[in-house]
């Protein structure tokens, strides 16, 4: 995502037509990106979160222009933008933390004039975009810590915690990335990810764009592939939303895969950026499910797949317990367990050091 | 699956069309058959064996009647055509047995004239399917003891062992088609099974059009409803084999449930006819797993939903080992661990009970 080049539009890569097709969509209006986000045009929770502070940004520098609509005070507007596309998807974490940050930002301001005004939302969420960048290489480089690092690795993913889900190298995909750029063997088996089939649709492409190995299976192959031969080195996944003792919400059979990684003894490591983690939700069963449209189950590739009105239930996340996870790596380190205090201590304490891994990332040659 | 009019062809219901059309389709051939088992068209492990043997005997009725094309004994050519279908697919059991019965019944008269050979294939075939619409309702009472019976139940299935898939009522939908029959509430959660669906094209559309409560879910979900308040009674499948220990394989995805079971508690009961049970395999890692064509993954809906030429790995089955495995029911009793001594007694045993149930089922009013 990014803004259009007089900084009043946002132009987001339309993620609903891919692999086929690359488009781009310039949207300038709150409904617009409100629609881009609820559709999943735009998706992947650290994304979701920058591309509503971009767009909140290029509509009020599109209203600060405008003199004649003033019926309104401008932080006001804002803060009503803000809070509509807030709502706009209920479980990942980013969205209500950007949105919240933005709207922190122009009350502490809300007498300036509109064009400093607009230009204060434009460099915060600038700064929202490119702390997120950074944050992604700090997770790669703490997560290669926990992989394999005198031999080429394999690790399985689930959805999309990639570049596509954020504003830098992913989350999930951070270390593969680093791995990659670093000339080491990596290959990512892919989950399809159904029912919108973000991990064959974009976690494939953005990884074969890159030059990294990948094969895909559907979410039921999962199981086999770590009875079989090729069992992979880890499981990597993103998060929605991290609660406060470390219950993870994330994509939708996130979940089997934790049991499945258990049985099999295969470590299961969630990497997300601090704005995942959540300390005002206590535990996984506080967090918003959000349930989808049956039509994205039954006729979600242009055939009808079900019978016609068929019941369907379609949560598009499930919370894995923290008792599964065996670590959840942020941009300020390595937690482990008991998150409920290694996440409270690296979130609120000073300098973000955590009472596992302190110092420097050791990341191998990013 | 039937013989046509003059039992000169056999009729299929093309299962690829499910739910948007219902076709029949009249084969008359051996590549014709062989097709059509292949490419899916007739699935599910005893209905495949049925649709083979009644297609044998179709062929030979119609070869009996060629005089002109008899370079070859008819006995041989049926012995060909049962050991070129016995191949189409190799994971099931039950076509392999199905085409080594009617291949042993030719042997034992292979002298006789040529209609009198083609009547008796024919009645060989028209058994196999009698005894499989039979062994479906013993498997279904059989299972009912094993489901509460003071209350409405709930179970999770996955692909499809119902009606379609076999000659009767099904297997595992066996005991939810009697329960209702007697008029009991049920009601059925069906995995939709990827890549081809067949539990939310299939599984669905049979309980739908028999009145029974269906809801569908993706394969990723079933974690998040046995983590839910309405977790399942029970976890009901089909097999495709069955191996001597008791190692079961059937659509891949069903080991990830077993695995998802047992972490809740869930039961988890496999239920087939005694002819999906080998023997002569004595482990899961003997099971020949058939790999599928990638593109049944990535372009399976009309549409492309992977990046061109992407790898794919796609096993079509998976081994669940027998330690997750609660019971195994057949058409004669219910089995349980060690599945080493009970299967080898019930099969080989004299009439066919089993040192765990004895006597006739109690199935609740069916």
């Amino acid at each position: 995502v990014r803004l259009g080049p007089d900084g009043t539009s946002l132009i987001i890569l339309d993620q609903t037509a891919l692999p086929d097709r690359v488009e781009e969509r310039t949207l300038t209006t709150v409904e617009e990106i409100e629609e881009a986000i609820r559709s999943l045009r735009v998706r992947g929770a650290p994304l979701i979160g920058i591309a509503a502070a971009l767009g909140v940004a290029a509509i009020t520098r599109r209203a600060a222009a405008a003199t004649e609509d003033a019926s309104l005070p401008l932080a006001e507007r804002v803060t009503d933008w803000c809070r509509r596309l807030s709502g706009a998807r209920p479980t990942g974490a980013n969205l209500a933390w950007a949105m919240a940050r933005l709207e922190r930002a122009v009350r502490e301001r809300e007498a300036a004039p509109p064009g400093e005004l607009a230009e204060l939302v434009a460099a915060e969420a600038r700064a929202i975009h490119e702390e997120d960048r950074a944050m992604c290489r700090r997770i790669g480089e703490y997560a290669l810590e926990l992989l394999p690092d005198a031999r080429p690795f394999e690790i399985l993913t689930h959805c999309n915690a990639g570049a596509l889900a954020t504003g830098g190298i992913g989350t999930a995909l951070a270390p593969v990335y680093l791995a990659h750029e670093a000339g080491r063997a990596v290959h990512v088996f892919a989950d399809e990810t159904r029912p919108l089939l973000q991990g064959s649709r974009l976690t494939a492409w953005e990884l074969r764009r890159s030059g990294v190995e990948v094969t895909v299976l559907t979410d039921g192959m999962a199981g086999a592939l770590m009875a079989s031969s090729r069992v992979p080195d880890a499981v990597l996944v993103g998060a929605d939303r991290i609660a406060a003792n470390g219950d993870v919400a994330n994509k939708v059979g996130t979940y089997g895969l934790a049991v499945l990684a258990a049985h099999h003894g295969v470590p299961f490591y969630v990497l997300a950026p601090s704005t995942t983690v959540d300390l005002d939700t206590p535990r996984g069963e506080d967090i918003p499910i959000e349930l989808r449209d049956p039509s994205e189950v039954t006729e979600g590739f242009g055939r009808t797949t079900a019978p016609r009105d068929v019941d369907v239930w379609s949560p598009a996340f499930d919370v894995t317990p923290a008792a599964l996870v065996g670590a959840i790596v942020t941009e300020r380190g390595i937690h482990r367990p008991p998150y409920g205090d290694t996440l409270r201590e690296a979130m609120l304490g000073a300098g973000g050091t955590t009472g596992v891994t302190t110092g420097e990332p050791r990341g191998r040659d990013p």
